[in-house]
């Protein structure tokens, strides 16, 4: 079911569109709304880094978090889908940057809060395939370092999804890519974005792309006082059907969220995805299909408005977009924590 | 054929190891022999260090050296073979730690420099898959960044399979663990490792571990003045056939550098291993066959000398292992050139 918060949204953005388009073009605040129940500490982040990079999390021993959401960039590297392929997953891995401000976990927001869709993935078939709480656990009370970090950084000093997803989650809420040209232009830096990239913000506007691609982090509503951590923002995609594009990419052979809720309303409705770094993510969409970010806003424009964009306007809201690459912080390699002459993974 | 210079050695040792052991026993000097054709700059480790984190470097775009060779550690990860098992890859990926040390790549010794078998990686249908050196100068070249960081680095400024494994090379030759309690305890530190350590020592020198496990990596001779870098250094394994854990683990299902050489006298020989940071890189054994370090140490006595060793030796063989695990230099991740919104992974 299309979100009733999202609906509102919707249709009170485009009545004012034209006018006020600035009130939804936001700068990324330095860090996301962290949740009352897992505040942020440097021990949990570094337990988390460490999580994050550890293959041993999966079943066998092959996938961390960072082989599909690669922090080192790239692209490729990032949406390598394909190294899943063989496991039943067909959406390309989203990038991670600035996670911290979405409401909803997945493409199609089966996962409500970031601490849930860490261990959601651990626990997929198609993902890390543990399969269960026990053998995620039992795996990580063999390793000595882990047992003493959980101890150090949970009031319970138990090593347990829930202490799992939080310490996941916490690192990940240190993912933020803040002062993009853009953020500075935003802020009164107007010589940091080309005429080029503000021409493209006013089709990006008078377009209605903003309609969904709006607040900090081009996302719709970031979780904060107006939106409740779990609450869906949710658009169609393909808004128009039967296009040529629709055909070629084979973009609804994947129904979205419908498969989330077997709701018939919920077809081919999605998440809608950040812009912030896309210049960096492709191949885009969620399937990955399409290789090239000309095509991607040609694409957008027809399936979403039916319109038939020229090549000169495609030109200046792809200027915009690359104003949307932030500073992306710099990352230790974590050391993992070894289990001392013993592999765990059977 | 096993090298004259691996017999000559192997010979001189065993006549005098008793009495010359410590000559065998060296502490791990800081950075390798560097090449004259290929020396180290900044430039170059930082181009190496991209590419060897960059999935992009393979067919698929999903496996970059790191997937397998994991700097972050752990054990499994740094062996996670499983993930190549689908690709035709039977063989554990070594620790690289170190790596520069050896005089030969590969458990099978096919590639005869570090720069070479960067190159080889890449090309090979299992590994990397990218088939054609066409291919990857072509992905790399339409990588605005990596053109501009190879003009940078070589005199030639080209994108090439040699200038490829050159920076590579480079950024593994800073891969070093030095400062092991071991090498602290050789330098003269004598209260650095137990007493347990210190009785281990005294096995694996009489036993005649040291025998092939010598010098600054206790892998043989290091590549400078008494070595040629392609000069290899190999070793039986099994030494004696038929015993229970040659079933047990299947060792001889690879007849390891036989299948380089197709001479028989070349059956089940292999580079000899590291044993630095041992502790750290389970499993074990060219197959990864093997989980517990203890169980290595037995499988190698009983194997290689026919001796049934007493789990008191096998506890102190193991506490002497645990004093090689050197100093992990912090490894800071790079960010990876990017594409300007187009994806190279057809």
């Amino acid at each position: 079911m299309r979100s009733l918060f999202s609906s509102v949204i919707f249709l009170s953005i485009f009545a004012s569109i034209q006018t006020q388009a600035f009130e939804y073009l936001q700068p990324l605040p330095d860090t996301p709304v962290i949740p009352a129940d897992n505040p942020q500490s440097d021990k949990k982040i570094q337990l988390g880094k460490q999580l994050y990079f550890d293959s041993r999390l999966s079943n066998d021993g092959a996938v961390s978090c960072n082989s599909c959401h690669n922090l080192a960039g790239s692209a490729d590297a990032e949406g390598s889908t394909l190294n899943m392929q063989a496991r039943g997953v067909t959406r390309d891995a989203p990038s991670l940057w600035n996670i911290g401000h979405m409401s909803t976990y997945y493409w199609d927001a089966r996962s409500l809060a970031l601490e849930a869709q860490a261990v959601d993935h651990l626990l997929d078939p198609r993902i890390m395939d543990m399969l269960s709480e026990e053998k995620i656990v039992g795996r990580l009370n063999r390793i000595p370092g882990y047992r003493l970090a959980f101890e150090n950084t949970f009031k319970d000093q138990k090593i347990s999804m829930e202490n799992i997803g939080k310490a996941i989650a916490a690192f990940e809420r240190t993912l933020n890519t803040p002062d993009s040209p853009f953020d500075q232009y935003i802020k009164g830096n107007k010589s940091k974005i080309s005429k080029a990239a503000k021409r493209g913000i006013t089709i990006f506007t008078n377009k209605g792309c903003l309609a969904c691609h709006f607040g900090v982090n081009f996302a719709g509503p970031a979780p904060g006082p107006a939106l409740k951590m779990g609450d869906g923002f949710y658009e169609m995609f393909p808004n128009y059907r039967g296009t040529y594009y629709e055909e070629k990419y084979r973009f609804v052979d994947d129904l979205g969220r419908y498969h989330v809720t077997l709701d018939p309303e919920d077809k081919v409705m999605w998440r809608v995805p950040s812009l912030r770094n896309v210049i960096d993510t492709a191949p885009y969409f969620h399937n990955g299909a399409v290789n090239d970010i000309n095509e991607a806003v040609r694409i957008m424009s027809k399936a979403q408005f039916n319109y038939d964009i020229t090549e000169a306007e495609v030109s200046d809201v792809v200027a915009f977009l690359k104003t949307l690459t932030g500073k992306y912080p710099e990352i230790t390699l974590p050391r993992l924590p070894e289990a001392n002459g013993v592999s765990l993974v059977e």
